[in-house]
């Protein structure tokens, strides 16, 4: 026996047919003899709905009605679920965020979670009742609703296996695992069995399609081993019943992976924009005094790279950003022009970041240099370069993404995991 | 300065544009000085496809799940509406059920409010605040949702307008106020300035379009002074910040009535069906034995006419049900034949009750007999007649539905009203 927090999103609870497809899923568990806690987001399309009408009733609303309007969506696929479960003879009961209750922090429309006290439902375990969980929401130290932002069903699903303990959180989505890179560039890519928090938490673009990344985070913190899988999944195919068998992905501590790849996926990010300043004056604080803007203006500036000049009293500095930042970026590097001292600034736009995970690359050397002699290979140009320590992130021109996806994948032999 | 509480029905918050029309007629009262709390109904529409949703999910659902799903469409009127009051610059915040609380019995789907405690909102008035609350709802003692069972927002609105001890409780509904007959049989019909809550409860037809029955009882019992208007009209029409001269309907107390008419209104029931008992055997509790067995199938027994026979040994019993409930009503006698001993079963559908409906009949003799007269003199023929203490119903066949109506609004003059 163990005990499972199972997390549906809205496409998965999107009709009643569906439901019923889910309550299958959750009825096997407790058929298994599991203790099953079920998170469920809205019915897919009634949170964009909802919110379009907080929209067209003020654009600048209160973030707290907000929260109150759009956690609503969960309250009515929570019932669902349960009265759904209860047809087929299954023990369940809905749960809303305020009941729990999921407390949370007075930050409206992106709350974090403070306590969840699990007692309540490790109670109800006790009796053999399924808990159906409203995801997304729960209750500010105001005594109102409020809701943890967009995808954070992820979010409520993981705290709640924390709250209660969890032997595992299962997160049911629309593919069937984490993959060694997008399959939709190359047709190799394999299922990762295993992969470690920090590597979910690197890959980004690969994870981030999969599963929350605040989510992952708390998984990490908590130690929630969290299974991704796929809510298409005949429920009662066989070996579903089996805790190690069904196809998807375990994230987990990398203590659990006994067979560390060197290197487990390759992620990228499309329309990155590259932007130089050229002859910086090399003197203390002056990063400071051109990414303080930056990040007043809202821009998030990832790759940064700082390049010794002949001289030794300039320098140059090169940044990525999202593509559509540029102009916003421009303008705020203009206001700065006479403070920092830079020359000239020069920018460039629909570039691609390729990054190479994997843990296994903290005790091996030369991971590194494999991908820079392949991508050479292939007469890629490399145009800038970070690393840390599980993950190589390059920088290339944008036409060259799938060929360097593909070089690296198959660099590195992960078509044959 | 007064304390107000204003209802708005489905049809007032369907979509953004009434909804900022309910928030001008709030925004009208909160600009006279006044206390306001505004209890809405979900969007028209919302509440069916809530309720179509569980029947999809099991047509045997789990109360408590309907109500917790069927509740959420006002979660989502109350929060647009303090949006969009917030927008125009009044202070206005959402409660829902739970929040109050409005702490109702554990009848799920058909709750009955226990006990409210208007201090959370009286502190809220105190600042300058307008609350908005989620019609139809309330938390039950097992802490989970319980809604009060349809039209629920009418008691919603007078159990709070009792709690706060409210100067008013205003109903916005799509007519503007309770008429002396139905418009559209007696186009003379005219609109009552003031209505008691015995008349209001007696005129069944004519007030249930307006309000519901509950609401109108809950007001009685607290002494709530409802206001019925129309939700139509021009929030900032002249005359509209006067406590006494918007059009619509007072229904009070009958001391606050200094011209009680002896009739104030003619209200009608089509679809009555007559069911006569012949040569019943006249002994105690056989009344029991007949209408014991009709309540427990869920048949509504309405008029219960009892004649004595000449031998002193048989009665004849005659009741009106609604016609629809025939059948299931002739099943029932049908068992119960040999135990009651009577001699036939007599039946007749498509009848109409017509009742004429005054406070002021009490004290003055003869209203009956110039009914009955006038009924004659038109050559309707008069089946069946029940009076209580304000009211006379007559039971006649359903062609003379109209004729009756309109003879019986002429002869007591409520044309000239």
């Amino acid at each position: 026996m163990a005990r499972i927090v199972m997390k549906f999103g809205g496409t998965s609870v999107a009709d009643i047919d569906r439901i019923r497809n889910v309550a299958r899923h959750v009825k096997r568990e407790v058929d298994c003899g599991h203790e099953v806690a079920v998170v469920v987001s809205a019915m897919a399309g009634k949170t964009n709905e909802l919110v379009e009408l907080t929209r067209a009733a003020s654009p600048m609303h209160d973030a707290r009605e907000y929260d109150a309007i759009v956690a609503s969506g969960e309250l009515v696929s929570a019932g669902l679920l349960a009265i759904v479960l209860q047809s087929m003879g299954v023990d369940a009961r809905s749960w809303q965020g305020w009941q729990i209750p999921v407390k949370t922090d007075n930050a409206h429309g992106a709350a974090r979670i403070a306590e969840i006290n699990g007692e309540r439902l490790i109670e109800r375990f006790g009796i053999g009742q399924v808990a159906v969980i409203a995801g997304f929401q729960g209750v500010a130290p105001d005594n109102r609703v409020s809701t943890l932002g967009r995808g954070g069903s992820d979010t409520s699903a993981v705290a709640i296996a924390a709250a209660v303990n969890a032997d595992r959180c299962d997160i049911y989505t629309d593919v069937d695992g984490v993959y060694t890179t997008d399959p939709r560039i190359e047709p190799k890519a394999t299922r990762l069995a295993k992969v470690s928090f920090e590597e979910m938490l690197e890959m980004a673009s690969l994870g981030a399609k999969v599963l929350q990344v605040r989510s992952v985070e708390l998984a990490m913190v908590h130690g929630v081993r969290t299974f991704v899988r796929s809510s298409f999944d005949e429920p009662y195919a066989p070996g579903m019943d089996d805790f190690d068998n069904p196809p998807g992905t375990l994230i987990c501590d990398e203590e659990e992976i006994v067979e560390k790849q060197n290197v487990t996926g390759i992620a990228y990010t499309r329309d990155e924009a590259q932007i130089s300043l050229r002859r910086v004056q090399d003197r203390p604080g002056v990063s400071a005094a051109i990414f303080g803007p930056l990040a007043d203006a809202g821009i998030n500036v990832d790759m940064i790279v700082q390049n010794v000049s002949g001289d030794g009293k300039f320098t140059d500095m090169t940044f990525t950003i999202p593509s559509g930042d540029v102009d916003k970026a421009l303008l705020a590097l203009e206001k700065i022009k006479d403070e920092v001292g830079y020359e000239a600034v020069q920018s460039e736009t629909g570039l691609v970041k390729v990054s190479v995970i994997g843990i296994g690359m903290r005790s091996h050397a030369g991971v590194a240099a494999i991908a820079f002699r392949a991508l050479a290979e292939k007469g890629i140009n490399i145009r800038a370069i970070t690393t840390s320590e599980i993950k190589i992130s390059i920088l290339i021109d944008g036409p060259y993404c799938e060929l360097a996806v593909r070089t690296l994948h198959d660099v590195y032999g992960l078509d044959k995991l």
